[in-house]
C-alpha cells in the first residue's frame, strides 16, 4: 500500500487528512472518509462513525502508525470496502510531508557520498567513520511535502539536494540487536536533504552537528510504499534532476551497515519510536557538490527512485535575513537577561 | 505558577497528568480535575466536564501550552475555583519529565565550560566557538522525570552529569529578530544533559555531533516555573551534588549570548515550536568532567537551582551490551538488505 497526507479544506480550516495512494489510477482515497461510509453500512449512526474514524484515521502519520497492525488492517478494509466513493483525483492535491516524524536520524551510510564530501571541504577524514556508523539528528520541524516550495534561507548562497531513501519505522525499542530490527521497517520513502553547503562546514567544524545547514527545510514523500511493495530497498535505481535534466544517477546498494544494523546502533543508547525517519544518507554522487552544480532560487529538483515515485520540490526565493549575531567575538557574557514580558 | 507532571493510576493503566505544584504547601494539584469540577459546578454534566477539562489539561505539556494563554488562564481559574479538592501529597508522587517538548537544542553558551571541554579532550578550540552560537540537537525520547533512575549505558565507563537551565518556549515562529523573541519564554526548569565523556570525543570528532553520548537519558524538571516568577533567570544560583556532597556551584549569569538571541538564531532557518526546550548550555564548573570526578552507577545527582526546586535523579546499573558494530573497518557495502518480514 502508499501512503500519504494531504490538506484538505474543512469548515475548520484546512486539516491533513490520510489518503491511499493509487498512482496508476490517478487517483488517492480519504481513508478516514471511507471508514466512515463503511461504518455507516455495519450499522453506526453518522456521528459516530466519523469520531471513531478520525481516530483510526488521524491527521498524523506517526499517531497511525503507533497503532500497530491495527492501521495498515483499517487501511485495507476501508479500501476494500469504500475506495471509489472516497476517491479524490490525484492531480491537484496539495501534497503534505508523507510523516510527521518524532525524529530524524541520518547516518553517512554510502562510502561514496562521506569521502566526496570530506574531500570537498578539505578537511580530513577521520578514520572512525569507516568503524563508527556516525549520524546526525534532523530537525522535524520544517518538512515540505511533494510539490511544495521550500524557501531559500537567508544565510546561504548555495543549496544543495542530497538524494536519500527515508526508512520510516514501524514501531520503537530499546537496545536491540539487528535481528531484532530486521522487521522494524514499516515503509520507504523519498528524502531530499536539502543543505546549504556554505553554512554546513563551518558548523560542523564546531563539533556539534548541522543545525541551520540542514534546518530550513527537508522533503518527505511523496508517499511511504509499505515495506511489502518495496522488495529489497538496497536495489533500486535513483536519479535526481533539476529543472528536467538529469544531474545524479545512482542505486541504494551498498550502505555500509544495513537498515537494521543502523537502527540497533542508535537503541544502544537511544529510543525508538514508530513513525521515526532514518534516512539512508545520501548515496555516491547524489547532490550538486559532488559534480561541481550548484542550485539556484526557482531550480526545480525531482528525486525518482523506483517503487516510491516522484519527490518534486520548487527551491523559492532568498528569505530576508532580519538578524544575525554578527562578527563580533563573544566572550564575555551579555549579563543580566533583558526584561522578558511577564505572562 | 510551578507546573509539572505526574503519573496516576487509572481502569485505563497510568496516565499522565498535569499538576500545578505548591512545594511551600507539599501539595500539587491535579488540574484536569479541578477543572472538572469547577465545570460541573457551573451545570456541565459530569461526562462532558471531564471531556472538557482532560482537553484543556491534556496528559502532554507541550500540547497544553500549545493553546496558549488559555492553558495559564484556566490552570489559574481551575486552582482558584477548586484547588483543595483536587490536591496531592507531593510526597510519593511518581514525577515524569515536565514536559515532552518536540525539539531540544543545546548551545555552548557559557565560556568557561566550552574551554574546559575542549582543554580537557586536547581538541583544538575553533576560534569560531566565539564568534557562532553553536548548538547540538538533543533526543526527546528518553527524558526522565525527578526522582527517576537513569540506566547507565552499556557503551560507558564514564557518565557525567551537566549542570543547565532548560528554557521552555510558549510559542513558535521563525525568521525572528532578539526583540521579537523577547517575551517567548514559557517557564524554566533544570535541564541535566547527561552525557558519556568516553563517547562524547569520538563521536563529535566525526563533526555530525553528540548522538549516543548525550541521547541515553536527560532529565527536565521537577517542574516547570513560569516566567513571571523566575524573574531574571540569568542571575541565578546554582548547585550539582552528588550524593549528598557539592560538586559544583556557580550562577546563571554570563551567557554569552542571551536566549532571545539564541531563540533568533535557531529560528532564521528552522522553525520553532511551543514547548520547544533551550538548553541554557553547562554553567562554567558545572560537570564533573571539568573538575576531574567521575559518577558511578548508584551514584544520586542533584541539581539545585534558585527558585526552581531541586532536580535528582539517581544512576541505574549498566545496561548490558547487546550489539556492536565492532572494530572492523566497513569500506565497502553490506549487499543486499537481508530480508524484511513483510507486514
Amino acid at each position: 500500500m502508499k501512503l500519504g497526507r494531504i490538506l484538505r479544506s474543512s469548515p475548520d480550516g484546512d486539516v491533513a487528512r490520510i489518503v491511499s495512494v493509487e498512482p496508476e489510477r490517478k487517483r488517492v482515497i480519504d481513508l478516514a472518509y471511507a471508514e466512515q461510509l463503511r461504518l455507516r453500512a455495519r450499522g453506526a449512526t453518522a456521528e459516530t462513525a466519523r469520531r471513531l474514524a478520525v481516530t483510526v484515521f488521524p491527521s498524523s502519520m506517526t499517531t497511525a502508525i503507533s497503532e500497530g497492525r491495527h492501521f495498515l488492517d483499517a487501511a485495507h478494509e476501508a479500501v476494500a470496502s469504500r475506495a471509489d466513493e472516497a476517491t479524490i483525483p490525484i492531480d491537484g492535491v496539495t501534497w503534505l510531508a508523507a510523516i510527521d516524524p518524532p525524529a530524524i536520524r541520518d547516518p553517512v551510510a554510502f562510502r561514496v557520498h562521506l569521502e566526496h564530501y570530506f574531500k570537498k571541504i578539505a578537511h580530513q577524514l577521520h578514520p572512525n567513520h569507516y568503524r563508527m556508523p556516525a549520524y546526525y539528528k534532523g530537525s522535524t520541524a520544517r518538512l515540505f511535502g511533494h510539490d511544495a516550495t521550500i524557501p531559500w534561507p537567508s544565510y546561504s548562497d548555495f543549496v544543495d539536494y542530497e538524494l536519500e531513501l527515508g526508512f520510516v519505522l514501524a514501531r520503537g525499542g530499546h537496545n536491540l540487536t539487528p535481528d531484532e530490527c530486521e522487521d522494524m521497517i514499516f515503509g520507504v520513502t523519498i528524502f531530499n536533504d536539502f543543505s546549504a553547503r556554505d553554512q554546513q562546514d563551518p558548523e560542523m567544524r564546531l563539533t556539534l552537528g548541522p543545525t541551520l545547514c540542514k534546518d530550513f527545510g527537508n522533503a518527505l514523500g511523496p508517499w511511504i510504499t509499505t515495506i511489502d511493495e518495496v522488495g529489497d530497498p538496497l536495489n533500486l535505481q535513483m536519479i535526481a534532476r533539476v529543472n528536467g535534466e538529469e544531474w545524479s544517477r545512482g542505486v541504494s546498494s551498498g550502505m555500509r551497515w544495513s537498515p537494521a544494523e543502523l537502527i540497533a546502533y542508535i537503541s544502544t543508547g537511544d529510543d525508538l519510536r514508530p513513525g521515526d525517519v532514518l534516512g539512508s544518507g545520501t548515496v555516491g554522487g547524489g547532490s550538486g557538490y559532488e559534480i561541481d552544480r550548484k542550485l539556484a532560487p526557482g531550480n526545480v529538483v525531482e528525486l525518482e527512485v523506483e517503487r516510491l515515485g516522484v519527490l518534486r520540490n520548487r527551491l523559492g526565493p532568498k528569505e530576508t535575513r532580519r538578524w544575525s549575531p554578527g562578527e563580533e567575538e563573544r566572550r564575555e557574557g551579555v549579563g543580566e537577561m533583558r526584561a522578558v514580558a511577564g505572562r
